[in-house]
């Protein structure tokens, strides 16, 4: 299979531009929740909706893909070979029902377990953060620069509510080292964050479709992405993540406690 | 003294676009960062030069009002009688300087130590959250409407991060109770969450030009401002505040622990 990843990056810029074109629309005033996991995991029919539309327009495009998506539309995807696709139909779904604000779409695409392209759709700006590590960073057409390198001290983080609030893993160790802490409620909007050096880290338990298009666009900004314990990220599974800058991420996997 | 709070209102409005435009401008890249009280107190140039130019046009406009603001540059108040002017030049000092977005500028104003006209700017979205009790609310030129009575269950709350994370009077019942938890890092925009909806509920130690404009617009709104122990709110003194919707102050009353 030829890979061209312009092409991918296109495809995925285009595709965002419709979901987020739809998800502005009217349709944001009627939206229903469909079912509730628990209170804090709704799962509204746009998600659904969305998901199937995403999953349908990737396997016109791309038939030999696999998809590995959040609401069940994928496919049981076993291992990472050949080109896979990561689909979050709706990022922040809490921020989405409560503020219609700070949410996201977000697809990432690995060929071979490798980070190929990633985009994500800062729904409500209108801003789709994408690229690869071959291909650069843009935010809609501009190019963007590569976040400094800051430390702990110098910028704000951002953690998982539940995290911070329980101190799981001495989380909060690593807060006070920090500027400041930060909850926006939304992976995708983080990553955006981590993208253009508003915040310097982003800790949380995610789910492969949470992590897959953060983690391309961060690697390829040259920033870190690592599971806690410092394993290599396993991306068919859900694990606690810490992504940032370098120095970030390496003063914060000396701070945290596993054990 | 004859009071017009609609010429107040478009005075407030008048001279936050000024401030607005010039924290937009290019010298928001150059800041520089004065002295720090402490790393999570920073005082940017950009505040004090702020500050003395809204105390300034508020002295050539209303010489007769006096005025409590955070840099040194206003008067010494010791009581509410006559009209206050309370002026915040930069709240969310941190997000300013590390995101260069999230922050806000606010004046409220009282007469005789009670509520009249508050304006609040979100200076990157260039929105003005202004008005007051008598004249209605308004998102720039736009009267918008009062957000819902909605329930701790029914939103989002954001509490001050340090509050949190030390589960001071037992706020962390509160988020539990809630639909998630959010930290924004500035009272500005927070209290134009309260305003829209978004979130239902700000607790956090506010001074009182952190408070002044947020309090006047969410009275404003039928929402509930209070100090943490019920007592009535002292405008000269800061304070623990719960601000939000009627139905969500009242259940935070009844679950935080003062002693």
């Amino acid at each position: 299979m030829k890979i061209d990843s312009k092409e991918i990056d296109d495809f995925l810029v285009t595709l965002l531009n419709s979901v987020g074109e739809s998800l502005r629309g009217d349709s944001i005033k009627k939206k229903s929740i469909d079912t509730k996991k628990n209170r804090n995991d709704l799962v509204t029919n746009f998600d659904k909706k969305t998901e199937k539309f995403v999953n349908g327009e990737i396997k016109r495009a791309y038939p030999d893909a696999t998809i590995v998506s959040e609401e069940g539309y994928g496919d049981m995807v076993k291992d990472m070979s050949g080109l896979v696709f990561f689909v979050d139909p709706i990022d922040g779904t809490m921020n989405f029902v409560k503020r219609e604000d700070d949410f996201a779409s977000m697809i990432g695409v690995y060929i071979d377990g490798t980070p190929l392209v990633g985009a994500i759709i800062n729904v409500m700006d209108n801003e789709i953060y994408h690229g690869g590590k071959e291909l650069g960073l843009f935010i809609n057409d501009k190019r963007i620069d590569k976040p400094k390198n800051l430390s702990l001290v110098e910028g704000l983080v951002d953690v998982s509510a539940p995290m911070a609030l329980a101190n799981r893993f001495d989380v909060q160790n690593v807060i006070k080292k920090s500027s400041g802490f930060r909850v926006y409620g939304s992976a995708g909007i983080i990553f955006g964050h981590l993208l253009t050096g508003k915040e310097v880290m982003y800790m949380s338990y995610l789910a492969p479709w949470d992590l897959a298009a953060g983690r391309v666009l961060c690697e390829a900004a040259g920033m870190s992405v690592v599971s806690i314990d410092d394993a290599p990220i396993n991306m068919l599974e859900s694990q606690v993540v810490i992504a940032g800058t370098q120095k970030v991420v390496s003063e914060a996997l000396e701070t945290v406690k596993t054990r």
